[in-house]
């Protein structure tokens, strides 16, 4: 058995951006020399999502907006904690925080569509977002 | 350590449509030999959904319906690329698209009313859902 | 490769109550002995949800409450079984009824607040979650 972990760093520069991760989440699994197994990406915050979904701009101004109709920007019994952000923890909880994704024979097998995103929701500060394989 | 990978082939005749795989991943995990580990359940598509919940009719359409007012049918950003599917991806990303079985004693270690369901949201061709075991 | 299997049980006092698990977890992984793997949090129902966020208390009443937006109690055809919970099966799929977390160097390797919940949504009686660990 074979495991890796590594770290990715983001800063964003919006509050709120997503950034496709797909190359860097395959470069761990080469790095890895895991034939067979699992990569789990996970954000290590309570403000920022891990999705798999299309690389495509207008879907993801879509996802943003539709977010934001889900979890408005309101005062949140959090905000009492001197936090303004209550939003984006709905957020990380709709889009969940992680996903765990399938390597056969050492690449990622994802769909023809499939993408791996980070999605920031309260960012310009420096997060992460831990990559761990495991398998043979 | 064991791995073993499964594709389940789908092609729905209505656009939406939910089934039951839950037999299904069971034999997988038969045929893998694993007796302690995981089993990854992953739509291999973004406008397809995988989730574990109850076999019952009636709630299976208060799913859909409750889904339909979250991410309701319209005019999206996607749609400038010719697709006509934009609730479909959001619908995804709600349900989640995969899930992480536990096997025990080589068998699904689910309790007594959890089954497992490939949700379609934009069917009518053919679509995947890999299943990945690990363990030993 | 190691695995480790336990089982948390449940019996809310209240038909609704979120309960902070990280500890729970954090034992298992230690009796593992597994250094680097990950830890599969799974509720064994379909009305009971496991999250990570904030443990802030005004943010859990937040949570509360936008379920109760998002998926109102009202008459689901679910109840024509004599069941009176359908909002907790969409609760349920909101907050999706499992994590998987990787163990670094013997440790859960979470980020500074990420805190492991169960998020009971029709409690008062017994139910489980599932702790699995795979490693080495």
């Amino acid at each position: 058995m074979k495991s890796h972990t590594e770290y990715l760093w983001f800063e964003t520069r919006q509050r709120e951006e997503f950034v496709c991760i797909t190359g860097q989440v395959e470069q761990a699994v080469s790095a890895s020399g895991v034939l067979e197994g699992f990569v789990l990406v996970s954000a290590m915050h309570i403000t920022a999502a891990v999705y798999v979904n299309d690389l495509e701009y207008g879907l993801i101004e879509d996802i943003k907006e539709w977010l934001q109709g889900l979890a408005p920007k309101k005062d949140y019994r959090h905000h009492a904690t001197g936090e303004d952000n209550g939003e984006a923890h709905l957020k990380n909880l709709i889009l969940h925080h992680q996903v765990v994704l399938p390597i056969t024979k050492g690449r990622l097998d994802l769909g023809p569509w499939q993408q791996v995103f980070y999605a920031e929701f309260d960012g310009q500060r420096r997060k992460r977002v831990v990559l761990k394989v495991l398998g043979e």
